[in-house]
């Protein structure tokens, strides 16, 4: 068996291209004609693969569609986690990173996976499979944003803000759908960093910051 | 014709009632069906009006589902002014606007757009249709905020703090699309009501608070 490993490498390469080009077709397709238009079949034609393999990886388009969506998410935020050493140093950090944050929701994979939720809200077979991967996919992104702020949510009130930051982005997401808000999006990345930089606490610190303490019994 | 008015009366009223029914089960089949499964036949026949008769008041799918939305969001916006005189007075006032807000975008309503949305990112005739319908519709959303919060754009930072508010509305609506996210939400509420607290002025007074002057100075 393990003399056997080397020789089967190559396919093994080969397979998790197919699917890596399946996963990407896939997300293109939904972008493009929607759920309703996306089958295996279109995405297999459309990423070069015969129907026959693009089955073997993916039995159902739900299985390749959440598949997909998991794997676009996968390597967006490990492209946020590549970016944290190029983040500038100080005071310009927290508004750097608010831009990274504000700006995850605003490109076609957001817009495939807009496509599915509300797909979804329809369809119970997709909405099974799309709500655990949400909740994973919302789990690690959160783990990311907090890295990136370098804040822990041990801290009051940091859950609820980088939740709420988290929330917000997807809103702007949703402004971008339609119209280029770029312009707009930026006044409020300027504002929002202005606000975490007062409520959160100094990243590393094990102290909640004046802020947060005052935020969080500000409403009570 | 100053005659004519009297006897015109009961045909506008019915005029009215048929339209308004037909904008009620538009939103009521977009939900359900999608923008795929919404014809101005199927609409017709929900709302029981003769297709002849919705097709006077609705040449098209496209100005059906518009009106639909447009109508609607003011319905929620009317009820949400006449609401004004309910709220507490006092700290907890900010916690009931806020929380109002933030539930602006979880009900059938959003639902409905949500589909309209994203069926326009790729159908241009709709998109035409929709996007100065958005621009309305937020532009009102966001006066409606203001004066619920009792503050004015021309004071530094609220355009925008009022903005990321609907934003994040907007983001919350989405979370809940497919689960229900009400109690995660409330903590966000709660969160955001401090926020906002300490960020905007006072209602009613012209200078703009210590902490927007500092939150604004904050991230340049």
């Amino acid at each position: 068996m393990v003399l056997s490993t080397p020789a089967r490498e190559p396919q093994q390469e080969r397979s998790r291209t197919t699917r890596r080009r399946l996963l990407e077709a896939s997300v293109a397709c939904i972008g493009e004609l929607g759920w309703s238009g996306t089958t295996v079949a279109v995405v297999a034609q459309r990423a070069g693969v015969s129907r026959g393999a693009a089955q073997h990886h993916f039995r159902t388009r739900e299985d390749l569609v959440t598949a997909a969506v998991e794997y676009l998410g996968e390597v967006q935020l490990t492209q946020l986690r590549e970016r944290v050493d190029e983040l500038p140093p100080g005071e310009s950090r927290i508004e750097a990173v608010v831009d990274m944050l504000l700006n995850l929701y605003t490109g076609p994979m957001f817009r495939a996976a807009l496509h599915l939720w509300v797909a979804a809200s329809t369809d119970d077979a997709l909405r099974a499979a799309l709500v655990p991967l949400e909740a994973r996919v919302g789990r690690e992104a959160h783990r990311v944003a907090l890295e990136l702020l370098g804040v822990s949510e041990d801290q009051r009130g940091v859950r609820e803000m980088v939740q709420a930051t988290l929330d917000l982005a997807r809103g702007l997401g949703l402004a971008n759908l339609l119209s280029d808000d770029s312009r707009r999006r930026e006044r409020i990345i300027h504002q929002w960093a202005g606000v975490l930089d007062s409520t959160l606490p100094e990243p590393g610190s094990a102290e909640p910051g004046d802020a947060t303490r005052k935020i969080s019994g500000a409403a009570r």
